[in-house]
């Protein structure tokens, strides 16, 4: 057993949560240390936010339709919250109780940055209701995938003008908001890392995937370190 | 001018909400009020939870369909209250300010009673959810429809024997629970009551219609006089 499978077999039965804006590879990096985990052996539960289960995927539908344009941000805080109460009792618990390691993209970490930063909900608020929906059950780390607001938009222009993207043209009503709605959803990221310094951790995504890459991998040895 | 009539203008402008067990008659004495404040040229606007907007529609969906049997009870009390803040700025907000009676079917007081005293939730923790989602939005006055467990419980099962709803056999999922639920319901409304005396007032549910109609009349008269 080399030192790598030994690092990376501390991560079962921890809670790790990849976040960050739409178009910071969070999800090419989870596919990434996922294969590096079932390598170690480790025994993984991937996760989606907001869905994760039956109930959380038909909140989804609700949230990401186009058609629900009128939806308030308390409403659609409340919603991502009802989504994640499901997904931490029937999912998150059981699995972490196993020794698994739960892998989730996205949390109440989004919810914080999107309906806070970028909705303007009172941060103090959401986390009211974070406490009550997650009862205790929160990430052991949260790896911010941090990026120029310029980059991340490029990013998702870059794919909507692609052709196999062009039925995405009407892309769904999150990321139709503006440029300012992004920016403060990213500010609102790097102060929950100031905030919570015990268990967040930025990478730099605006490097390439290799580098990014090391960057994830050096985080959790560290983090998970002895 | 008469007298009744002058007393039902007293409500306009204000928000008022009928709740109680399933079976206890608010639907039918709501119908019965709202004819009168028409008659005495009273705007009505009369909303049902949950629901009450078309994205709350679609929420009310989710929650009472069968398929969704194995929802928690925090996600339960999410949802409802997601439907809620959606009705609260589309519908009641708007409604008050144009001076119009809001008379609602059900509100946070359904979900202390069915997700904290039925399902076992911290009271306080709904509370503190319900503040967030109605944002100072709260009821005038809650009129109770208090009654008899097991009264209530035949009133539904008598409704369900009659031919034209055979086809109600399979009752939603909430009507589904048992009877010590419903107690708790129950017990959780009185309490309510008791807690927040300026703004709730009980009638005894178990009488025929015409004598709960008086009840709620006088409840009316009493609150809203000058």
């Amino acid at each position: 057993m080399n030192d790598i499978t030994e690092e990376l077999q501390r991560l079962a039965g921890k809670f790790v949560v990849f976040d960050g804006p739409d178009g910071c590879g969070k999800t090419t990096q989870m596919k990434l240390l996922i294969a590096k985990l079932e390598e170690a052996g480790v025994k993984i539960r991937r996760l989606r936010e907001p869905g994760g289960t039956p109930i959380g995927e038909q909140v989804r539908e609700l949230l990401l339709s186009t058609k629900n344009e009128g939806m308030n941000v308390r409403c659609e805080m409340l919603l991502y919250m009802a989504s994640r109460a499901q997904l931490v009792q029937q999912e998150i618990r059981p699995a972490l109780a196993a020794g698994e390691c739960v892998v989730a993209d996205r949390f109440a970490s989004s919810t914080l940055a999107y309906q806070g930063g970028g909705g303007g909900m009172k941060v103090k608020d959401i986390l009211e209701v974070a406490k009550i929906a997650v009862d205790g059950t929160w990430p052991d780390l949260t790896v911010l995938f941090d990026l120029d607001t310029d980059v991340a938009m490029g990013r998702l222009n870059w794919l909507n003008a692609l052709p196999m993207f062009a039925d995405m043209a009407v892309k769904d009503r999150i990321e139709q908001r503006a440029r300012d709605y992004f920016e403060r959803v990213r500010e609102n990221y790097r102060w929950q890392a100031k905030q919570w310094p015990q268990r967040y951790r930025i990478v730099d995504a605006g490097q390439g995937i290799p580098q990014v890459e090391k960057q994830v991998m050096k985080v959790l040895r560290d983090f998970f370190a002895k």
